[in-house]
């Protein structure tokens, strides 16, 4: 089978890494292929932050959900959604003045640039994380950077249009982790449809885990996946919490006044 | 260079296809690549939508900003932002009703599960499109998709948590598109920075685009780039829409009545 489909194929979270460290070079092929990732109009309206500073690093392992791992990853790449440096653009570029003469109204950036944003920055993230599998490097995605986004934001000096959407972890994967067993994906007839939404019935949903799956010594372990994911992730603090911290994340995309 | 790398580098957006049809050997390649993308809690919150209908595929090319090879593009998918399929087992599951015993809140869908859908969307589409220039597919992402989402949901039958994200173009590359000459990115130096976000000097933003590239027999073609820009896509209708659009989306992830 081609190599490309393979390493799309093989490639699974890693969240224990050797001690060798990612080469400059290494760094530079994986950031390149990011930023060859398909863009919106070749705009580009994402930043990268490579997190190095150990004192950041530590600060994220306990933000985002307690996980120490993070702290010591070899490589850290914080992706932003960003439409700040294009905004600060067109106005150094006196854009908005020429809206008269062009039948236009100046505005600022707003929940459609802000989803346009987060497409750039997810699909140039998705690039790394290919590269660097493709180079022998793990990785991991960290969603949890968007549940404190005040916090995020202060850290990093963020400014009002640039949003944090993931970071990722990088290095190369212990032998335990490139042993661990693949987590298994829903049946295809769950995912990909034809030319409609579907409508499974409750039967077909409830068939969605193949198995129940019992997590011993666990007190939510004799649940059904169903509940338990819903009494573990869905309506526990961090997931509130993570929709409270969009919310305010959005606010920053709404229609102020075009010159703040 | 390695061969994944080559691929990732090498992607251009193709919008002229051949009439060479996609065989389903290479259609399920692709899919089960894109199912394999990484999810947060391997949730897999999304839905793709073969787009095999040619009345919606006149419908899709119309919409999206006239765009009539959207029309005649050999394949379509349609990633959809996709929460419903949980939320509809976590209710057959009968998971709201373990709440009480273990000190929860029913929930709905809310804007931090918006956008942690979008993530696994967007990532599973990215790699669709590196599995599809594997084998020698080319694509073009449609963002537009989300710029009328009453249409799209309403043509597709998306219920309340199901977002119509992007909207994939495949077919074999004309000799000309795969002779076209990829278009520029910015200089590292504008995306990738340390520890924190950058501040550009008015100049450093001047110089984002090395030179400045006049369109002939434009009437916007005289315009410094930034100026361009902002009055062809930044200020025009379909922008406006498109956040007006994207608004429409995220009411419906807002907090309701979790019976709802």
């Amino acid at each position: 089978m081609n190599e490309t489909i393979q390493t799309l194929m093989n490639r699974k979270s890693v969240r224990k890494f050797t001690d060798q460290s990612v080469s400059d070079d290494t760094k530079q092929i994986v950031l390149e292929a990011a930023m060859h990732a398909p863009s919106a109009g070749a705009m580009m309206l994402y930043s990268i932050i490579e997190v190095e500073d150990q004192a950041l690093k530590d600060i994220l392992a306990e933000s985002c959900d307690h996980q120490p791992f993070i702290a010591t990853a070899p490589w850290l790449l914080l992706f932003v959604a960003d439409y700040q440096r294009w905004f600060d653009y067109y106005k150094v570029s006196n854009a908005p003045a020429l809206c008269a003469e062009f039948g236009r109204v100046p505005r600022t950036p707003q929940e459609g640039d802000f989803l346009l944003a987060c497409m750039d920055t997810l699909i140039a993230a998705q690039n790394a994380v290919i590269a660097a599998e493709a180079l022998g490097l793990g990785s991991c995605y960290i969603g949890d950077i968007v549940e404190h986004y005040e916090q995020i934001r202060d850290l990093f000096r963020l400014p009002r249009y640039a949003a944090p959407i993931v970071l990722l972890c990088f290095g190369y994967p212990t032998e335990d982790q490139k042993n661990r067993k693949p987590v298994e994906r829903f049946d295809k007839k769950y995912i990909v449809h034809k030319n409609q939404y579907p409508s499974f019935s409750d039967q077909d949903l409830l068939n969605m885990f193949p198995k129940e799956d019992i997590i011993p010594n666990n007190p939510l372990g004799r649940l059904p996946q169903g509940q338990r994911n819903y009494i573990r992730k869905f309506t526990a603090d961090f997931s509130i919490e993570m929709s409270r911290s969009v919310r305010e994340m959005l606010k920053n995309w709404q229609q102020t006044n075009p010159d703040s």
